[in-house]
């Protein structure tokens, strides 16, 4: 029955029910783990053949011994395979360690401390300040880094195709303190949605109206991260800002960290020529070069586009059952009942889910002491503050399936449990 | 004959036989380089067995998956190694991803920029501002993070038994915008000298003198890296620091990339639980962790210190002939002239040549024109400013022998001819 048609009868037997069905769960002392998106390790064992990579030698198409110092750019195969990944020219490309988030860190601290342009050009120097919009829900390691070099945080509402353009324009065009931009254009981190055409020519075009200095930190980690069969990818960014006159004002980010191992890929930045030579000398100061062994150690595996695509087919046919599972969990368990809404995504590593206003905190609560831990509530929020409270981030990659799926079933009852006692106060109250 | 035993005239005939000489060298067309310090092939094939190393799995002791995201500190027996390898325990130890420099970068620019203490206690916001003492001749890398920080550097003169400790207790306890200084304890690039017992127990000391947040930047780059049997280790500088009271104010960092790989290997940083604690919650901010795999194929290939040690004995032996041939070089073409004088290190990737005052650079630029390139006269000092321009760091350990004998043949002729031609002009004159 939906919620808003029960009376108090039917509230305070369902609310009983509940209770009962969740003191068996808890009595059951499970130990459940929905919070981080990581491959599991099946998916992990795809990449088995990275081990052994090296027999037929350590020499780089160029002849570079990848095992000695330098190379910052990273080797040119790699180069290539970013610059397809991410719809730019190799040159254009870096190909780096093992962490796309140090590499967008060390952007970030390089424009907001050091300057994108010489002596003076740091925008922390600069008396308008320096603030980055977020799209909500987001990923919340983008957010601890603007946290940790002091950039400011305006949340802007994600709508189903990207970021809310209108508010951002209004934002960009009206506050010089507007740096840039966090963006995930496809199967956004935790919603899942994919930037639309026009919400990428509007970015695009955002260098126009922007303050000198704007960056759009364009964090393509889903890139290839299908579920169902692949929908079509979001125009090409960097096109369109050619052909706006903008093409400093994106720079991207990517890596195999969901390809190959999570912790041991291999990361690319993109961006035009200046973007990449000012990048190249930020990094030239505090690293002897990037692993160019692993880098060479991935083009074993994955030499091109096609490779990784097949490569992603498998994950996605380990990945489908759980994502199946969550979805089947909250149909039968939530469907048409008011009691929340949740995505159903293409790709990526999460489903979003929104409880009624201010039960998210309550739900990961009441999961968290039936034995199910969820990403803390707020997670994907600046500041971990969700103004309804109410977005919950499911990540079922990592756990086997009857573990996602009893890890479902918990949560159902859970938000259910406080949906109904919450209607209980509120018509006491 | 001793150059100041020269009379005019065997100046002139001396300077014409040399000019012959370094124009028949010329006529060669040669092309070879001495200028980094970095394994050669054979070296580097002597850790082939990383590659396949993974057969066993991907499982670190303590069970964790490497391939996985996380784990900030590094798997526990690289700790654990590391700790062996610093003289410190394994709690003391986080062990890293390719390059020890990228942390020394990492370290300073949170202590400068962000507070080793929290708000407020970030050197660069204090009046007194920010000096580093840099012993010179030392690593040009050293000094490039400070410039590019923003950190002012005070040279200060190595002995031979590490830096003049006089001078830098004077400038420790007179100046309170001295906030630590660069050390190469053992086989120091590029003298090769090795801190003696008092030099270290006088550094543990400083800690007492010092302003807050003093910091000693403790670069044990060659701490297994001998050429002859090997010299006793330095003091263990924690123990010193626990008995003087300042076991915050050293910082320790090593690596295996002149061990195993020179690109794709682990690094370690090393200092008291506070430093660790601090300096972990600022890599959680900008990385997923480091690469826990590549941690795990070298725990396979060098589990622990007594296996490093005989990999060592390895390397020795391929590049003992490589200095033993600069050492002949050097003794028969310059012995007793008066033209130069120069280390004998027993351990280290470098010789130090020092030319007769204001000759270094003209030294390198004869050799570069004879084919011959050399580390930049001055590279070793901060800013790039030898003010005796006498210092040239030699690195014979990447060109073939017979590289290094050509390469040297000519850098003894340009040595001469340089110091020749400056004593003609200095008679004329």
């Amino acid at each position: 029955m939906h919620i808003d048609a029960m009376d108090a009868a039917a509230l305070a037997r369902t609310e009983a029910e509940l209770e009962r069905s969740y003191a068996a769960l808890r009595a059951e002392g499970l130990n459940l783990d929905l919070t981080r998106g990581k491959p599991a390790g099946d998916q992990l064992a795809l990449s088995a053949a990275l081990d052994g990579a090296l027999e037929a030698g350590y020499g780089a198409e160029d002849g570079t011994d990848t095992r000695g110092y330098g190379g910052a750019d990273g080797i040119a195969e790699a180069r290539r395979l970013g610059a397809e990944w991410l719809g730019l020219a190799p040159e254009e490309v870096l190909a780096g360690g093992n962490s796309s988030l140090t590499l967008m860190y060390l952007f970030l601290l390089g424009a907001h401390r050091f300057g994108l342009d010489g002596q003076g050009s740091a925008w922390a120097d600069d008396p308008a300040g320096a603030r980055f919009l977020c799209p909500v829900p987001g990923y919340d390691r983008h957010f601890t880094i603007c946290e940790d070099l002091g950039i400011g945080m305006v949340s802007v509402p994600m709508t189903g195709e990207g970021p809310d353009m209108d508010r951002v324009e209004a934002l960009v065009a009206g506050d010089p303190g507007v740096r840039g931009m966090w963006c995930v254009p496809r199967y956004s981190n935790p919603t899942g949605e994919t930037y639309s055409a026009g919400t990428v020519r509007r970015i695009a075009g955002l260098g126009r109206i922007a303050a000198p200095g704007f960056r759009v930190m364009w964090d393509n980690a889903y890139a290839v991260h299908h579920l169902a069969g692949g929908t079509p990818p979001p125009e090409n960014v960097m096109a369109r800002c050619r052909a706006a006159g903008t093409e400093d004002s994106v720079v991207q980010f990517a890596s195999t960290s969901k390809v190959s191992f999570a912790g041991a890929g291999i990361s690319f930045f993109g961006g035009s020529r200046r973007n990449v030579d000012w990048f190249r000398s930020r990094l030239s100061v505090m690293t002897i070069g990037p692993d160019k062994v692993n880098q060479l150690r991935h083009m074993r595996l994955l030499p091109d586009m096609d490779t990784v695509h097949t490569h992603m087919v498998r994950h996605a046919e380990l990945l489908r059952p759980k994502f199946d599972c969550v979805r089947r969990r909250l149909e039968e368990g939530l469907g048409n009942l008011g009691m929340g809404r949740w995505t159903d995504p293409d790709g990526g590593y999460f489903v979003s889910f929104w409880t009624r206003p201010g039960l998210a905190k309550e739900t990961v609560r009441l999961a968290a002491e039936a034995g199910v831990r969820l990403t803390p509530a707020g997670a994907a929020f600046p500041y971990g503050d969700d103004p309804e409270d109410s977005h919950i981030r499911l990540a079922p990659s990592f756990p086997p399936l009857e573990e996602v799926d009893r890890a479902m079933e918990v949560f159902v009852t859970c938000v259910r449990l406080a949906v109904v006692r919450g209607a209980r106060r509120d018509r006491e109250g």
